[in-house]
C-alpha cells in the first residue's frame, strides 16, 4: 500500500550529501527520489534521458555550458538530455529529482560520488 | 531555452479550479503540470498510468476505495494504475502533478471539469 511521503521529512533523515535515495517509482520505468546536496558534483550529461528537479529546501545552482539557472525553494527545472551539467550547491540544499531508472546521477562521468541504483534504495 | 519554474507563482495565475496546466515534459512522453484544487474532482482511475501528486499549498485529501490519505503541503503521493480514486480538497489547495501525456485527469471518467490536453498546454 502507497503511503505519503513528506519530501523535508526524508529529505532530513539524508546522512550523506549527493546520495540520491528513491522515494516511489512511476509506471515500472521512472524514479522519485530525494538528495541532500552540499559543494559541486561533476560535469556530466544523460544522453537519453532529461532529470526534472524541484529545490525542496535550500539554493541550487545549475552550470551548463550556454547558461546557469539558480534555483530556490519551490522552483523546478528540466535538464534536457544531452547537456552538459553540474549542479552547485554553495550551502546545503535538498532536492526532489524525477529520472527514468536507468538514468545515472552522475551521467557517463563516474567520480567518487557516483552510487549505485541499490544504495539509492536502501529504505529511508 | 528552459527556465526555472516557481511552482507557487504558477499556481497564484492559476484562474480555474481543477485545469491543470503543463509547466514542462519529460522525455517526450511525461507532463510536470500544476493544478488548483477545491471540492472534489469525481471518482475515476487510469488502467495503465500511475499518477505522481506533490502538494504545493494548502491540503489535498485522496479518497480511494481502501484507504483515504490526506496529503499536507511538501507530501508526495503516487495513486498506483487502475486504483479507482476522488481528490477532495475542502479548502484551496495548489498540486504539482507528474503523469504521462496521455494520461486524462478525470481518468476514464467525462465530466464537466474534463479538460482537453490543448486546453491544459495554454501557457501561464
Amino acid at each position: 500500500m502507497n503511503t505519503p511521503i513528506n519530501l523535508k521529512e526524508k529529505s532530513a533523515k539524508l546522512d550523506e550529501y549527493w546520495s540520491p535515495r528513491v522515494l516511489g517509482e512511476l509506471d515500472d520505468s521512472y524514479y522519485a527520489k530525494i538528495a541532500k546536496l552540499k559543494g559541486s558534483l561533476a560535469w556530466h550529461s544523460h544522453d537519453e534521458e532529461d532529470e526534472l528537479f524541484i529545490v525542496i529546501d535550500g539554493q541550487l545552482k545549475i552550470e551548463m555550458k550556454d547558461q546557469t539557472v539558480e534555483l530556490s525553494a519551490g522552483d523546478m527545472y528540466i535538464v534536457p538530455k544531452g547537456v552538459m551539467h553540474n549542479p552547485i550547491a554553495e550551502e546545503e540544499c535538498s532536492v526532489f529529482i524525477f529520472e527514468k531508472k536507468e538514468t545515472k546521477h552522475t551521467g557517463n562521468t563516474e567520480t567518487g560520488k557516483t552510487r549505485s541504483i541499490e544504495e539509492q534504495l536502501r529504505s529511508i
